[in-house]
């Protein structure tokens, strides 16, 4: 009975976007501009009153006796609400993406375009971050969309602050405030029946940790973009370069370790690996970064924690390496293709046509020769503001930007044409 | 137990399809070009051994009562294998999408290429058309794909007939003949287990009627591409040429009523209803065209079957149409934004602020001004070969050609930059 309720609320919330997501789908470029500006404007105005609803959600959190790293991503600050206002007027300085496209004549004098229209509605199941609701909401207003957001209950007191925000901006600027929806129902039946709402949702982006984006994944009956899941590689050819090879290990584990373009898997060429394991070992300890080696690594460095099968296939998110020696490239293009999520894999060689191989045959959104893994990021990549990394094929792959909010429709223009 | 058998031989075959992608996403554009034209060699060869394997299905079906419109679908001729052959060579000369894409550098000197690379292993559940296993080979082969065929268990003597000739086309060209597997098991548990196959189909598009379509969109668990459904509208606006709006409606519902961008309502304005229905009448009465019409339009033609809610909501597929006078532009556009399946919407007008509305606010593939909404289709927009037309928004939009086997892929070049 309350789940059916739930599922009655999320419904009417849905079909309400659908309903303003016409009007938004057609507003000019100037205008969603000045409505990203106005609610940059906004969060800075009231910064007191988001910071207030945030104290709010973090007195909760810590009564539920909720872990520290959770509380730091619930945590808003001055920089922080200002980062999300800049992140606004960053957006509404990129180009639009609705509208462009090219357009051809037929022999039968159709004249055809193909141009990039709003998605629709788009969908978003988050955590515990309440800066994902604004730049969510300011990528939606950019790229014509409704947008139906579902954050966590741990925050949602920041969540309903910075969305009457958006709301405000949009109806100031004579756009529909409805095209932007928060659930506030924060248990599982909401987040279900909005994974269910076929016809509503035109696409559903989970974004938050690995059990999240499985559970959507798996449930969901409406468009989904997977993002997010990455488990990494470094492979160091026999021809590469130690100092540069070094480099970008030490780098690409540990300059942000929690992240998704982070490494999390070392392999190692057995010819340059006597050479190269100890000088890795040692930049490792000086970071306090655990290895976990193969038997062969362990016979190069004794000391280092035995690696198992579980290794190969974990994400770490943590100051924590696993290293393998492999015989050829092949050899490390199939563990690659074994154990990798599709995200961002590296090579570190001197040699052209492993370059060349590696780049043809490792099936990865982004494959490297020669730089770390962890430029696989849609400011690094030169796209602006981005929605998330997506590791899946379908419709995007990689850093996605506000292109990745859009969908294609093809304008036909005759004169009286049959077939 | 059966079940369980089932599905490990259809994660076998996905298996070896997946291995063997590796090398087929490699091939040259000639090496598959090659395989293309000796596919077509060998269909015309062994037409008889094709027609002797289609009259084994032909009888069995015939045997189980099969009724007479799939056993049409079933039949192949020499004509229908020739087809197949001239589709392959048809392939063979359109330009390979593997490989295109854009380049650019960053500031830090990376060098950035984003190109166009094949899915890996596609996944197609088709019916009774054999014609469908050869054109789908011929796609994949072009498009650098491995595929996993699952066609319906009618076709099945023929359809391993195909499937053979194109694998032998694959090896006597020096490619890996396993990239082609068919499903041979035709019970719903290889369907089903097909769909669950995560990790190894990397997109599944079902082909044929709205039963199998839903049945794979509500239970797949991997990347679906929806095709084919068309509850295609005609809106005849108070600014129409009579004229005209009669020959697009006859081409339109008449031409060919089974495929799905055939009309199947057509909408009416208020104003020119009592001089428009009345000519629809008569031509619809001579091509033997049953009219369904709401009560205002049994006003100005009291002798049609008056249609009722559902009738809005079929897809006939056949010699019937839904009529129904709006008022407004606006009214057409709900009506169609309601019951319209995003396939292919056409408005009759000489006004220019009515067509733009109708472009811009109708959601749908191609949406046509003046023109038959039978031109949407792959060959009558210039894109050659088609997979299919898509009512998605995700990926692809609209009618498919070789493009909508490929994703992307960045591959990015540097000389040890580190973030």
């Amino acid at each position: 009975m309350e789940e059916k309720k739930i599922f009655d609320e999320v419904y009417d919330l849905c079909m309400r976007a659908k309903v303003n997501s016409a009007m938004l789908s057609r507003a000019r470029t100037e205008v969603k501009n000045r409505a990203l500006c106005t609610f940059a404007r906004l969060l800075r105005e009231n910064a007191s009153v988001i910071l207030e609803a945030n104290a709010k959600d973090l007195a909760n959190a810590a009564e539920n006796g909720v872990r520290d790293t959770m509380l730091d991503r619930l945590r808003l600050t001055d920089a922080r609400i200002e980062g999300m206002a800049k992140g606004a007027e960053d957006i509404a300085a990129l180009p639009d993406p609705v509208g462009k496209g090219e357009c051809w004549t037929r022999p039968n004098g159709l004249m055809i375009r193909r141009i990039r229209v709003p998605m629709g509605v788009v969908g978003v199941i988050f955590e515990a971050r309440p800066n994902v609701a604004a730049d969510v909401a300011a990528l939606c207003i950019k790229s014509g969309n409704a947008v139906v957001l579902r954050g966590g209950k741990e925050a949602i007191e920041s969540n309903r602050a910075v969305v009457s925000l958006a709301r405000r901006a949009l109806a100031e600027t004579g756009l529909p405030a409805e095209a932007i929806q928060l659930i506030e129902n924060t248990t599982r039946a909401s987040s279900e029946a909005l994974m269910q709402m076929r016809g509503l949702i035109d696409v559903l982006v989970p974004r938050g940790g690995k059990g999240l984006i499985r559970a959507v994944v798996e449930n969901a009956r409406v468009p989904v973009i997977e993002t997010g899941a990455g488990n990494c590689h470094l492979y160091i050819h026999a021809d590469a370069d130690p100092e540069m090879a070094l480099k970008i290990a030490v780098n690409a584990k540990i300059s942000r370790p929690s992240v998704c373009n982070a490494c999390e898997t070392i392999l190692v060429n057995a010819q340059i690996a006597p050479a190269f394991l100890p000088m890795l070992k040692a930049a490792m300890d000086e970071h306090h970064c655990e290895i976990r080696g193969c038997e062969r690594t362990r016979e190069i460095l004794p000391d280092v924690t035995p690696a198992t099968e579980e290794d190969w296939d974990t994400e770490y998110n943590d100051l924590i390496v696993a290293v393998k020696i492999v015989d050829t490239l092949d050899t490390a293009r199939i563990h690659i293709n074994r154990y990798g999520t599709g995200h961002s894999e590296a090579i570190v060689t001197n040699d052209l046509a492993a370059a060349e191989f590696f780049q043809t045959s490792v099936d990865a959104a982004a494959v490297y020769v020669n730089a770390s893994t962890r430029f696989t990021d849609g400011g690094e990549f030169g796209f602006g503001a981005e929605l998330g990394i997506s590791t899946q094929k379908l419709h995007a792959r990689g850093p996605m930007g506000l292109d990745a909010l859009t969908t294609e429709k093809f304008l036909v223009n005759g004169s009286g044409q049959v077939r």
